[in-house]
């Protein structure tokens, strides 16, 4: 079965060499000393490891059950969630008014990767129950946030999103779910939901559902949707719980992973519900927890990668087959180990350079989104915001091609499902799916995020770049011509995309469309390399000072080599494919096909 | 539930004008004139429409079941199995002296394309039979062959491969089952066999296993090793069944996919073997069937691949969801199908320039073992055996990223194992493992392949690509630069990465095999190139002959400069992984990761 150990050592090598954290002039920020945050990581990893990663095959085989309206969730869930609760780890960053710790989110990201790498679907109860919180604090009423927040931080109740209908999915507009005014000011909401993670469940007295709906009159399509807050037990003005609310468990989905999350078909029969924010402006309160969402599905990315790095690793290590053809490793044994094969070794460098890439730029992400939260920094708030496609989109498909890879060190062993590692394939693959398919992702960011305020934000992208590329060059020659130079080349394949867009774009939108996939990992590719020549100049600077395990930080610079030499030349491609322009994509008519 | 239906008139379009296989100076190939071959492949893919297809969801829910030491497959499956041995289908390309019906393998192969695309893990129980029919076929005596090929044409009797152990893979020179040779010239084979495909089932009278033993006192390691006949019921002189043979079923494997067909891991306790060709000869009669077994299975990448592309499609046409941003095309409609969008035409083009690609390189593959086979052919041989593993590991690694991308044109409902898109992802991810993972397919092509007969035979598709730009060139402006250019800065590409192995491999031989799945790839394009410039020009000349569809063809056309202007390109990318070298690959020592 496989194991999970939480990489403490490299999350913090980033937030404390890399981001340097402590010293950021973000509140909150002053009090992330390495020790507090060493200690925060240490306890997480013993929960990640001793009390979730054992659950994630038995969730995988297990599964969600639906008996007589009420879903059963895996053995051990329950009790694995109380023991979450209880050591606090669902309130980190909540607002300390609502009874959170009010620490960064960036501090939350690191744990999240430790809980999400041990057992994805398990951590998708906090996460949903998460972003429901962070809705209903930006949006609520005093009310509302008195009744709801401190059981959501707690996850005494949990907390859900319910968007996709049957017919709709991206095209919310279309949406049929409606939500009746009634004379008390509540809503009477009537409408089937699909996809519905954590839906319903046995781990919580109370979930609290997020729902999109249409007030009759309202405006015609994507303008018109309201969102509402609709418990599943309504609650009583002393905080009690009350009645049944008319919202039921249609069916649980057979999906191809994350078994141990309950997908669920909501319906909802004239449920009470209560508006969250502003008629008709739903669409714009759901939006305010999304780059957060995004974030955190580019995290399961790159850490189901991880774990299934991890455990490829030790097999890589374990398993005898074959001979290095440099001559024997283990002369007296049988046979060498797998990792002497230099496809081995290249499988492994492409799964540990993206991992360690992916888990730099995922925290980069969170800082700049605790930035944007704390200080108010509309820059920060903007940067995310354009950055946000790329970090869903690019790590999450990348972070499944290798869990292919992973699995594929396996051999044979890798199919089967006892070994584990095609749950870690089948659980990343929804990631490249929800909180908006890729390609939507990839249309976000083309159509969208490039030209926003203006073009800004991507401006500063460039210059954040150039910047860094002027200020460090020129102190170490190898350093510059390993990194520098690899970075250089592939921002400027960026920069000529960009320039396609510019030029094409306007004219023909297609032009631009058509190769907004390829542009969304082209920029993915810029700023993993990014976030490696970062790395790689820390660890010199650590190695420099004399502190810090020799052996760890020229592993970190060996590892960031790899990806600038082996994955960063991509970009081209990915360039000459925009280029090729809308022509050859566009050339069958629907009806040839 | 998804469908399948046999693109037959594609496929024709390869066979006749493209290979042009009636004309083809190989025995056997002057009776396939158009009619008849049309008749062929309209009555198979009436058969993996209407039989096959709708029994693999049926196989993937069901799976197969052991109870009381025999193996269940999935409801259906008997009565499909008794149709197609009925029809003659699995005795196409079998010798007519044991009752086949000595069509030429390139036909068998049209077959098996929609077999495999309609129900992979069914086709499998045939495919096996096939492969060790091949191999009694080549080294039986004059009693083996009597004995076991007439009911194995029929699949009365079926075949599998035992190779694996618990402890070798690849390596089989590991192995332990070992087989004593008894008085009466027979051997007793005991040991354990892992991962056999078709092990053991209920739908026929026996099973014919060819499984590799050791004989005690032979040469150590893979020099020792000893191919064996033993039949899961002994046969009697008669030709009737006689006893039970000491093998016998551990259990059935659960895996990430294939489920209707029995993994089995299988026990031999002194079961009664039977020597096929010379002792300690093994792996060579196992190795004369791999071209074929391999291209067989490179088939099955791109025949999921294929149906996961038809129901992709279909969805793409028929699910409203947002409008194209040129201007509405469904206005009377609530939105505009999928296929409007250029990122999911991006994905379609992908699948289908995919494909049709893969179709006619296996194809033509399939004509070389032919005129290998029957023309005594060397040099179709030595080319066959160089291209094996680039049809073996490009097109099942590419297969699974089409179904892939098959599955994430229907977002959240690709994920849930109802819509069917999942299974086809979770049956083609087999094929990138079995009958040798695709690093081994790199290691050998690279490794092995490259310098065989003095690199006589990477000169010759070397040859053969600059005969074909030179003859093809200058007939038509636009296929020269839409077709041929790409080819050749591909081809330069490929050549380049040749260079690179020669003046660095024989130093350092982990600078080639650092490289080797990269080149396996880089390979691949090349080939699909050449085969896409083949099919347009074919499709030129049909068109300017006034014959064919015209809408067909432009659109193999429009297909054709797809794959040039966004696949190809990707060779540059590989080509500067490659001349990376060995040392990003091998700069981390293993105890350092």
């Amino acid at each position: 079965m496989p194991t999970y150990n939480a990489p403490v050592k490299d999350q913090m090598f980033v937030l404390n060499d890399v981001l340097k954290i402590g010293t950021a002039d973000i509140p909150g920020y002053e009090d992330l000393d390495r020790d507090t945050v060493q200690a925060i990581l240490d306890e997480a990893g013993k929960v990640a490891r001793d009390v979730l990663a054992p659950l994630n095959v038995v969730g995988d085989t297990e599964g969600c059950v639906l008996e007589n309206g009420v879903v059963r969730t895996p053995k051990g869930f329950k009790d694995a969630f109380d023991q979450v609760r209880e050591g606090g780890w669902t309130a980190l960053d909540c607002d300390p008014e609502f009874g959170g710790q009010g620490l960064p989110y960036v501090v939350a990201t690191a744990v999240g990767e430790q809980f999400s790498a041990a057992n994805m679907a398990f951590n998708m109860y906090q996460g949903l129950t998460h972003g429901a919180y962070s809705a209903i604090h930006t949006h609520g009423t005093e009310d509302q946030k008195a009744t709801f927040l401190p059981r959501m931080v707690t996850c005494e109740w949990t907390g859900t999103m319910n968007l996709t209908e049957p017919h709709c999915g991206t095209d919310l507009g279309l949406m049929r779910t409606k939500a009746e005014p009634q004379d008390d000011g509540s809503h009477k909401i009537t409408g089937q939901k699909i996809f519905i993670s954590a839906g319903d469940h046995d781990m919580s007295d109370n979930v609290v559902h997020l729902v999109l709906a249409k007030i009759p009159g309202g405006p015609d399509g994507i303008k018109g949707v309201s969102l509402f807050i609709v418990p599943k037990f309504l609650v009583n003005e002393d905080g009690s719980l009350g009645d049944r609310n008319a919202v039921s468990v249609g069916k649980i989905e057979e999906k191809m992973g994350i078994h141990g999350n309950s997908t669920c078909v909501m319906n909802y029969d004239g449920a009470t519900g209560y508006l969250l924010g502003e008629a008709h402006k739903g669409m714009r309160a759901m939006f305010t927890m999304m780059n957060e969402a995004r974030l955190g599905v580019g995290l399961q990315g790159y850490a189901q990668a991880e774990v299934a790095y991890q455990n490829a690793l030790a097999y890589a290590k374990d398993r005898l087959q074959g001979r290095d053809v440099t001559g024997a490793k283990n002369p007296d044994g049988p046979a060498d180990p797998l990792i002497v094969h230099p496809d081995i070794r290249r499988s492994l460098m492409d799964q540990k350079s993206f991992v360690e890439g992916a888990r730099a730029f995922v925290y980069w992400g969170a800082a700049m989104i605790d930035r944007a939260h704390r200080n108010s920094d509309k820059d920060a708030d903007g940067l995310i915001s354009l950055m946000t496609p790329v970090i869903k989109g690019f790590l999450t498909d990348r972070g499944f091609d290798m869990c292919t890879q992973a699995q594929q060190v396996y051999g044979g062993h890798g199919y089967i499902e006892e070994w584990g590692m095609s749950q870690f394939a089948r659980d990343a693959r929804i990631a490249m799916i929800y909180e908006g398919a890729n390609g939507v992702q990839a249309l976000d960011l083309v159509g969208r995020k490039l030209a926003q305020d203006g073009g800004k934000h991507v401006m500063a992208f460039f210059d954040m770049v150039k910047s860094y590329l002027a200020e460090a060059k020129g102190k170490d020659e190898a350093f510059d011509k390993a990194f520098l130079d690899p970075l250089k080349a592939a921002s400027k394949d960026l920069q000529g995309a960009g320039m396609y867009f510019m030029q094409n774009g306007m004219k023909t939108p297609n032009a631009a469309l058509a190769g907004s996939y390829d542009f969304m990992h082209l920029f993915g590719h810029v700023c993993l390399g990014l976030m490696w020549a970062k790395m790689a100049e820390a660890a010199n600077e650590v190695l420099a000072s004399g502190a810090g395990d020799a052996e760890f930080l020229k592993a970190k610079i060996d590892t960031g080599r790899y990806y600038m030499a082996r994955q960063l030349p991509m970009t081209a491609t990915h360039l000459k494919r925009i280029e090729s322009g809308a022509e050859p994509v566009m050339a069958l008519e629907a009806e040839a096909f």
